[in-house]
């Protein structure tokens, strides 16, 4: 998969906002390995198992045949480890919070541009802490740190809660994760968060010498986004026009066209403008011999929160036309007026999309009390499905076989919507979001 | 090898201000896949021929072995050939200015920490043009980015070059280079531009129709720096108390030290002076609990431009007391005077250890007029080497085996400073910098 211009200007509006935030919460950059030599990815047991039948193996350096296989890293926890079994002493040398951004490898049988490829960039951070609960605070920190990001920025709404057993990372205590839902009713996983506990620090060997002097295991985390997130983006809320970027992260916020520019002052006047507004906003001109109604169109397919147009009546009356793409709402602005009213109109639209994605995403949920409710809700509204759920994990099994149907998480805001497991019918307390996945 | 934080810190910053540069002069950053086909690399003669004998192959993709091996680029000149040929139709698509931030892998027998590693990390530019001027124009601009981005920010003064046939890139028509001395007398390539002309769009058929509707094929460059100038920043500036970092590309350009800090008052006037520093420089505190020597030594082993030491009797008169790291020169400066001094003692710092590393490479630059006196530069004084050649690779061959020399450019900057060639005595007319190279 290639990542062209459009789509990697997006991917570095997300990854400044969350590098920022990731800085803030007291993270540094770091960069390991791309290569695993085959033995140290199975030192820890579950997540070999995991990770072992979708990684790429190099055998050859050269014109020579390695001693031992070594893979391409599809995450790289056991390179984090072993680095800190060799370098974590003691309490001093804690927390240890590294982050990475990376590409991995995993060997998918199908892809999906942007949603499933065989590589993708994403970041990963790689934790150590002198306790489960200090290990426990991280892994919920950076969970709102994607929910911030996503929701604030890619005007997404996210579901939180945590994976269940099954659906757990390969090697982890437990896995947090942020749910959304896409135009289409499937659900795509957005970030996750997990908590190793001392599971790798024991495979590893990574102690550190405590406060009384006694050796203790760290606890540690590790977490993720990808370049998904851009998938995620186009999905939310690209229409039958084409994308539409939620302000906040899109590379070109505004797109100035100018009408008739071939007659005197309009381009003039429409590079004017541009220089005026680039102090409070991305803005961009497309001055090309294109038609108008080409441009018009070009404009909404790449989803520009905001175009301007500027013609010579406009020149006239000092103003410009101003059309939201979210809305397809027309206005004419004041030339003097722009300053101030656009900031405001770009906050809107951003608002706008998160609450529109929003309310999509409450009406595409429902509650389901049976299979046959499930049924049903697949049939005639496919999206999110609120059901409880027994913990058997037998029933898990049985409707994703059956209706292809994935728990997707036990979401942290429990609601008791009925008594029994709506598969099996023995009693259950746990609410879950189940849906179709991508 | 693992880039640490501070390390990964200093190949942000350098990357920041490159990719500006590389942004200005209107390129867009892209990503293409981390793996080539066997066949796709095959494509172009010369390039295979440099490449594959230290790329590592990929034979299986989870439990399958595959039909066609894959390598890790160690370069994406045909991925992107590959796209332009897909993609370039007409000559409004024309220029193509595309880079990509990327991990590349080259099989080394022998590493060295960031100047020759296995996996590196870099930048890599490959462009389209209509025409060769074009082309030649983009290759020659890079170099001059290249150039400004290692003398103006890394303080590193460079030669500026072009490659000799031997010594080009594979596949390419020339290669310009800027070429460094270390600290040791060697030299280090510091960042290369190449013109292709027409070779690779004849082995990929990237043509297009031109304005007479005639297809034409397009003219190429590709151009790259990697993480070795992390290398190169610490062998020109560093000494033997450690790194000395410009100001520039410093994370932490001044370190303020607290002494006697459990005083009452001490600890909350560095804080308040690092709060009021903040707006003007990237400025950290040392409040640990170790002791003041540690702590200076510790600055002068990371290498800050500036450390600010301010204790109780600091505090009395209303000073501190500022010492640079390049010159290891003490001064009082009064509080109510720093924010105007620093910037300009940053600024100096900057200005000195350039003029440091140029004076020492000039002084480490010899004329050589024969063998003699080459082994006798080799001896007393090794460094650059300025030597006419007579253009034959049978003396650069020699010159090689015997001496462990290479040509590292001949450079824009002519001089005659013999009629003859150094090695064979025949006549020549160019001037040659030479050198033992890492």
């Amino acid at each position: 998969m290639i990542i062209k211009p459009y789509g990697y200007a997006l991917w570095e509006n997300i990854k400044g906002e969350l590098d920022r935030q990731i800085k803030e919460t007291g993270h540094t950059n770091v960069y390991f390995p791309l290569f695993i030599p085959e033995s140290l990815l199975q030192k820890e047991k579950d997540h070999v198992e995991g990770f072992a039948p979708e990684v790429a193996w190099v055998t050859h350096g050269g014109e020579e045949e390695l001693g031992e296989r070594i893979c391409v890293r599809p995450t790289s926890e056991v390179l984090f480890c072993e680095y800190y079994s060799k370098n974590i002493h003691s309490y001093r040398d804690l927390p240890k919070l590294y982050n990475q951004w990376s590409n991995v490898v995993r060997w998918e049988k199908t892809t999906r541009p942007f949603l499933r490829s065989l590589e993708f960039l994403w970041q990963e951070g790689h934790t150590a802490h002198a306790t489960r609960e200090e290990a426990a605070e991280e892994t919920d920190r950076m969970l709102e740190v994607y929910a911030d990001v996503v929701e604030n920025y890619l005007a997404i709404p996210v579901v939180k809660g945590r994976k269940t057993e099954s659906e757990k990372f390969a090697g982890a205590e437990y896995t947090l994760t942020i749910e959304c839902l896409m135009h289409d009713g499937r659900a795509l996983q957005a970030g996750t968060s997990h908590l190793f506990g001392d599971g790798f620090a024991k495979a590893f060997d990574i102690q550190y010498l405590d406060k009384d002097g006694k050796q203790q295991y760290v606890h540690q985390t590790s977490w993720g986004i990808t370049t998904r997130l851009i998938g995620a983006l186009i999905m939310v809320h690209g229409d039958n026009r084409g994308l539409v970027i939620p302000p906040r992260i899109a590379p070109t916020q505004v797109m100035i066209v100018p009408i008739a520019q071939h007659k005197e002052g309009v381009l003039d006047k429409a590079y004017d403008l541009r220089d005026e507004l680039a102090n409070i906003a991305r803005v961009d001109i497309d001055a090309s011999d294109n038609m108008p109604g080409w441009k018009f169109n070009e404009c909404e397919m790449k989803g520009y929160p905001v175009r301007i147009e500027i013609g010579p009546r406009d020149i006239e009356k000092n103003q410009v036309v101003l059309v939201r793409r979210d809305t397809n709402e027309k206005q004419f602005v004041a030339m003097n007026e722009l300053n101030e009213k656009l900031p405001q109109i770009l906050e809107d639209i951003q608002q706008n999309l998160f609450d529109q994605a929003l309310a999509h995403r409450e009406n595409k949920t429902t509650t389901v009390k049976s299979l046959e409710e499930m049924e049903k809700a697949l049939e005639e509204n496919p999206g999110f499905m609120k059901a409880m759920w027994c913990g058997d994990e037998a029933c898990e099994e049985k409707v994703k076989e059956d209706y292809q149907v994935t728990t997707r998480c036990i979401p942290f805001e429990q609601e008791k919507v009925a008594d029994t497991c709506f598969c099996c019918g023995k009693e259950a307390d746990q609410l879950v979001y189940w849906a179709r996945a991508y």
